[in-house]
């Protein structure tokens, strides 16, 4: 504790997300934060706060605090959006007929091509803005509409850009193998070649990725493609993670999290031996309830199971213009409760302490504790279960991200 | 057309939702709208607009305008919440334990007896601003927490001075009929005299209620129940409408169309027979996904049905503390379309052109016409069917409200 801190915050109460602290939400009521250098100095019981002058006194009105949000999976920055192929799909064509018509993940890889890299970030500022209205401080975006060098690194570039223009930390994912580009139809193991031996190296090269991910599914990679990128990325000391098991089950989760993946993603299809090597890696389980719910998936991750072998459960928006055009990561939330069981308590570590850790940043955030960043959002409210129980008319008073006031409005 | 206007908006297409115009949007591209007098005086596309001087001229910057949109049925004036009773389940406590445990719609009720007028109105304040940050110019807000006079008024009241306050029109609904109050059980007819002898005839004589509305299900009142409601309600010279079919087959739905009903609202059970009766008497079907999606009903409602029967079908968010705290018009659109199968076009005529007609309201708004009310909201998008494919990052640009600029920020 400094004597002197910027920032002190009392007549509140933390959800401080950290396990240490009994509960689900690791509460602290009537809390005192002390801030200094855009770092929490001290946290506890208001009547344990030791003297302290502060530059800053905040009254935080009887709100709750919790950690800044952390939305750890999503393709926000892309061109074009896929608004007639869902008007045509609910007009009764089928997805045979859609992809026919130019429909499917390759209309957006060719919008995102075609798009220059100033009208990719003009259309992903919304998308962005509407996430950090929420009280989201981290962002994790992907490429994998480029699925060629030049475009995925116009797709990296932008979401590095976003970072410097908004009050957000943007963590990079280079997602070249997402789907297999129309040039090399029939040709995917010559593809992961390209990936292998020229996308990842530049990206590498440039520093503009924190992280490789893949996606396994029979529409998408082989698992032994999938192992080829991992190995790659391993050779360039880039962490990974994988979509995998979201639709059909194919071992990529077991093989990941072997392979010691920050993340699996999405996980629908996951089994036994998959939880089992997630719990024993430390694999983070990132759930993706508003695919399952726009897709109008049946299958549920085994929430129980994950539960039952202390998988950590990260929740996120996914989103991109397909699968889940929502960017909304408090409605995840309440989706992640009422879709696929979770808790109240554990949607909000799905999306605070478990999203950190997915993104490998579990030693600086998503959990309120001295030592750790700043980023805290105050919400008027009785309880943290009314973080996952309503949406829409519930929104932060106050966001701070790295201890600044970022409050919009 | 008056040769001088107060309001032109150019360089803009519209969605008219006027079912004259061909095409489930009524499009109108390059669009022109002269507004004087808070209605649209000229509306068509914009090489046809005559000479016409107007005070304010707005560049619409290739926007697409809507009408106002209309949430035709919400609870939103309430005391208290439900979010301990939403993790309690969740923590896998049933049903039946919760209602133990004091919670359910009487927890509401208590609470909502409990509240002073303005404890209410600030907490219905957040509710009604998140609607309307979505574009939403006309709302519905229902009674049924009090089950009493006194509380019943004051919820009523709460409605009326929202209006007051904000640039919204509130239409109000006496639904004393919701539950049998506590101090009524095994009474039920009882407490229909009530409804009927003392609190709908002090509603109405105040002049309180736009209309009366009832909950015909297992657990609520019985179709021989509502029958009465109805009958009381036509002596007063109130239009009517109902919760029916939400949970089972009781006959409801077609005994209150072929009373002449407004709307019914759920319809999930309803059969031939019901749709058949809707469409005779020119009653909406109001469609709930939030609510259907809040209590994992797996009963869709016919939509297939009441299409090709010409049952026009809204939208509404029935937000309400238990099952949908969804304060999300926007989000109802979207769920239309992915739960129940809409199409992007029916999910706007769902909020606009056909909720206002399951208020009564189809003579003034709904619809971009001349004559009607300028209600209007500009949207950055290319085409209508984004509003309901995508949630999140598409905010009105402007908003109007009886041709009055009331854009937030
Ligand atoms: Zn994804
Ligand atoms: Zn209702």
């Amino acid at each position: 504790m400094t004597e002197r801190c910027d920032l002190l915050i009392t007549n509140a109460n933390a959800a401080t997300m950290d396990p240490s602290i009994p509960g689900g939400y690791g509460a602290i009521e009537d809390v005192a934060i002390a801030v200094t250098g855009g770092r929490i100095v001290w946290i506890g019981p208001r009547n344990e706060l030791p003297d302290c002058a502060a530059d800053d006194v905040v009254d935080g009105e009887g709100c709750w605090i919790t950690p800044g949000l952390v939305d750890c999976h999503t393709h926000l920055v892309y061109g074009g959006h896929r608004a007639s192929e869902f008007a045509r799909r609910l007009g009764g064509e089928s997805y045979e007929e859609v992809a026919r018509a130019g429909g499917g993940i390759l209309s957006t890889v060719r919008a995102t091509r075609a798009a220059s890299a100033e009208d990719l970030y003009r259309a992903a500022e919304p998308r962005l803005q509407a996430l950090l209205s929420e009280g989201v401080t981290t962002v994790e975006i992907k490429s994998g509409y480029g699925l060629e060098l030049d475009t995925e690194l116009k797709q990296l570039r932008t979401a590095r850009r976003l970072a410097q223009h908004y009050p957000v930390d943007i963590v990079t994912t280079c997602l070249a193998a997402h789907a297999l580009p129309p040039e090399y139809d029939g040709r995917a193991d010559e593809y992961i070649d390209l990936v292998c031996e020229e996308i990842l190296p530049a990206v590498a090269k440039e520093q503009l990725a924190d992280a490789v991910d893949m996606f396994c599914e029979s529409i998408a990679f082989s698992v032994d493609q999938c192992q080829r990128v991992i190995n790659c990325a391993k050779e360039l000391e880039l962490p990974v993670k994988a979509h995998a098991e979201q639709l059909s089950q194919s071992g990529a989760t077991a093989m990941a999290a072997n392979a010691g993946a920050l993340s699996v993603d999405h996980v629908e299809y996951i089994n036994n031996m998959d939880v089992a090597a997630m719990a024993e890696n430390g694999t983070v389980a990132v759930l993706l309830p508003g695919a399952f719910y726009t897709l109008k998936e049946t299958r549920v991750p085994p929430v129980e199971s994950l539960r039952a072998s202390g998988v950590c459960m990260a929740l996120s928006t996914d989103l991109n213009p397909g699968s889940c055009p929502i960017a909304s990561l408090r409605l995840m939330m309440n989706m992640g409760c009422n879709l696929f069981g979770l808790t109240p308590a554990e949607a909000l570590a799905g999306v605070t302490r478990s999203a950190a850790r997915a993104l490998g940043l579990c030693c600086s955030r998503g959990v309120l504790r001295a030592g750790l960043r700043a980023d805290m959002v105050l919400w008027p409210m009785d309880t943290p279960d009314q973080l996952a129980y309503e949406f829409g008319a519930l929104k932060p008073a106050k966001i701070y991200f790295g201890g600044r006031n970022v409050t919009a409005g």
